[in-house]
């Protein structure tokens, strides 16, 4: 029965229900945590050959460059070939560096704010203000990455099919101080939103006052498929083109959820003017990325659908999770109206909206009795859920028994935190 | 005979030997590279388990962390002990990064450019000028990174046992625009100078104008000796402190000519102050280097002296070089006083002064016959030797004959461009 349409003596009994069951949790001395999107052991396991890759006397890349030496800025053509076909970014546009995208995303803001892009009038760190679209619920190393360097953030609302354009539209085409929005294109985190072809379309296609504005096209999911329902990457650089803004659009992506979590391989693809802006910055910080690394990216893969192969297996070991999420939430929320909850289709994450400001009382009820949760607040620029209301699930990492105890917590905390509420 | 002593005559004769001997040179279709300093791949094989480690199964660090999974960001506690005993640094102030020094180096700028020091008024990149000292001749990369951001270069004289103090102190002194000084203590590159503890210690203890003057350490040739008279890194981070200035120096180290270039570990140290600011903006950046990389290492070194081990064995590969570099030069050139080089103790460098005004000569009339040499004024801010006549020798990636008849070919050239200037 929904939580709206209860009398106090019924919201009374439901709060003094949930409280003994809370007593209960805080009695089994739980130590659980959903709070990273980081992969679990059975998944690295997946890659173990990796362990003993390339193996003694395999060092030479299919032109016959000796990996182990320097050189090479844009990284193995193999592996770009690969991921060119997996992202949608022909190869001459698609760099592969080193071992984090984050990097690659810090790297790029740092050119823009010290060098600028072409199209800029100075270097935006010359400018009085700098300020990003963000789509919230969203990343939160996004935001932190920006804060870090004092670029102002607006939030936009995230969609199942992408941002919310009317709010970006308007923001892009009147405020010259927006220079750029973050994305994450495919199964969003951490609502597991799929920009869909025509919010792409719109969104390469709007007026921006800011000449060089930019749209960080995080594909971080881009293969991270949960079911049958695969999503492709759109050729968003085509699209780009075909809106009138061929530079509008950066892409990244890396094999961190693929291979190992800040030991794979990053990537880096643009228009040809913007990789080669990229490249112009990169050749003084880097005599190029580790290319032994990516032999064994491309001894492993063989190609892409050796990628999609290995995918399969993660989604193998990822689905049952996620199903576990939405079964417990279905089961002990549903009935009572107190949450919505997404059900993506890949990616790494569950995006719960529980009671409008109760989000950090979950957080604190659970953390009580042993569960660990990212804090509320945490998918909002500043830390600031402005309805308090927003929690990311990570089940990737826990095995599916501890996602289900640690779900069965989280209902508890949620129904408790309602009635206290809804009592208050 | 000294050519300063020849008559025209004599002069003369000497330049149509020399042709003579050019034009057999460009009979023989050479193509000779002596321009990087670049690992030979028989020294790329001493590190040839590196190809299939860490191994089936073998992924936990000694603490017990999965290194194939996301976290931390100082780097794996094993590898840093190893090189805090041969880079002369705490291991809680050592942090193990990613593939290359240079990076770090760059990010470091990056840092102070957009954040500044903690002793800094405002960020680099908010002063009107920012100059750094550089000793010459110097690595181009340092001067290329300083300028792709603007840095105005004030080139300093490198000699045996460091840069000129007298120089130096006196510009730091007086000039607060001056806020960070390049050094290659060890086996300097290109003169192969080893900077002394007296240099050491007037360096650490000298009055700067700046309060945020920094000395970029980078101890890229640490362990890379060439005879037995091995100079030890010194305890640079005690003695700033005992000369009052304990954060005045930031240490860059990697294993890119220890093990493979570009796909080794690279390391930063300095004072606990100055490592928490480093770590207090690589977090936005990165959520760790690659730690199975960083395994590998700790696998293969075992510990500091199987380093040592390694070293020696890269010493038995590379001294043979530079002594057919010596041979021939002193063979061919010493006669004719045109020319001065250094002897170095370890590195990958010998530095050639040649005839004032000839050095650009040089390197046009060695590659008119396939010798690549690295270009002249490489080894200065702006690409501008002053008296045009420094040229950096590489001799590590070709073979000793090889390395001997490059030799052989820029005797001649050195020799043909002074009797043309003598005759000019």
């Amino acid at each position: 029965m929904s939580i709206d349409t209860l009398d106090r003596e019924s919201l009374g009994s439901l709060l003094s229900t949930q409280r003994a069951a809370y007593e209960d949790l805080r009695s089994r001395g739980l130590a659980l945590d959903i709070t990273r999107g980081k992969p679990s052991p059975a998944q690295l396991d997946l890659s173990r050959e990796l362990l003993s890759l390339p193996g003694d006397g395999d060092y030479r890349s299919a032109d016959g460059t000796d990996t182990r030496n320097y050189g090479g800025l844009e990284g193995l053509v193999e592996l770009r070939e690969i991921f060119s076909e997996l992202l949608g970014v022909p190869v001459a546009q698609l760099l592969a560096q080193g071992n984090s995208s984050l990097t690659l995303m810090h790297d790029t803001l740092v050119w823009a704010l010290l060098h600028g892009f072409p199209e800029s009038s100075r270097p935006w760190a010359a400018e009085e203000t700098v300020r990003f679209l963000c789509p919230v619920p969203g990343y939160d190393r996004h935001f932190t990455l920006l804060e870090s360097f004092g670029i102002e953030m607006i939030p936009v609302d995230m969609r199942e099919d992408g941002p919310d354009l009317d709010q970006v539209a308007g923001l892009v085409a009147t405020d010259p101080t927006i220079k750029g929005m973050w994305l994450v294109p495919t199964y969003a985190n951490p609502t597991g939103g799929v920009t869909s072809p025509e919010v792409a379309a719109r969104l390469m296609a709007m007026p921006a006052a800011a000449p060089d504005f930019r749209l960080f096209w995080d594909n971080a999911y881009a293969v991270h498929h949960l079911s049958d329902e695969e999503s492709a990457a759109s050729d968003v650089l085509s699209v780009a083109a075909a809106g009138g803004h061929p530079d509008r659009v950066l892409i990244f992506a890396s094999t961190s959820k693929i291979t190992y979590a800040g030991a794979g391989v990053a990537f880096f693809g643009s228009s040809p003017a913007n990789v080669a802006w990229f490249k112009s910055h990169l050749k003084f910080a880097s005599i190029g990325p580790d290319k032994v690394n990516q032999l064994r990216h491309v001894r492993l893969f063989r190609d892409a659908d050796g990628v999609r192969a290995l995918m399969r297996r993660h989604r193998d070991l990822l689905a049952p999770k996620f199903d576990v999420v939405d079964e417990v939430l279905r089961d002990r929320l549903g009935p009572h109206d107190v949450a919505t909850w997404t059900r993506p289709t890949g990616g790494y994450f569950v995006s719960l909206d529980v009671v409008d400001g109760t989000a950090a009382r979950v957080v604190e009820l659970a953390k009580g009795v042993g569960v660990s949760l990212t804090p509320a607040g945490a998918s909002f620029p500043y830390g600031k859920d402005p309805r308090d209301r927003n929690i990311r699930i990570a089940p990737s990492f826990p095995s599916v028994d501890d996602v289900r105890a640690a779900m069965e917590v989280l209902a508890t905390c949620v129904l408790l935190a309602a009635a206290e509420k809804a009592l208050a």
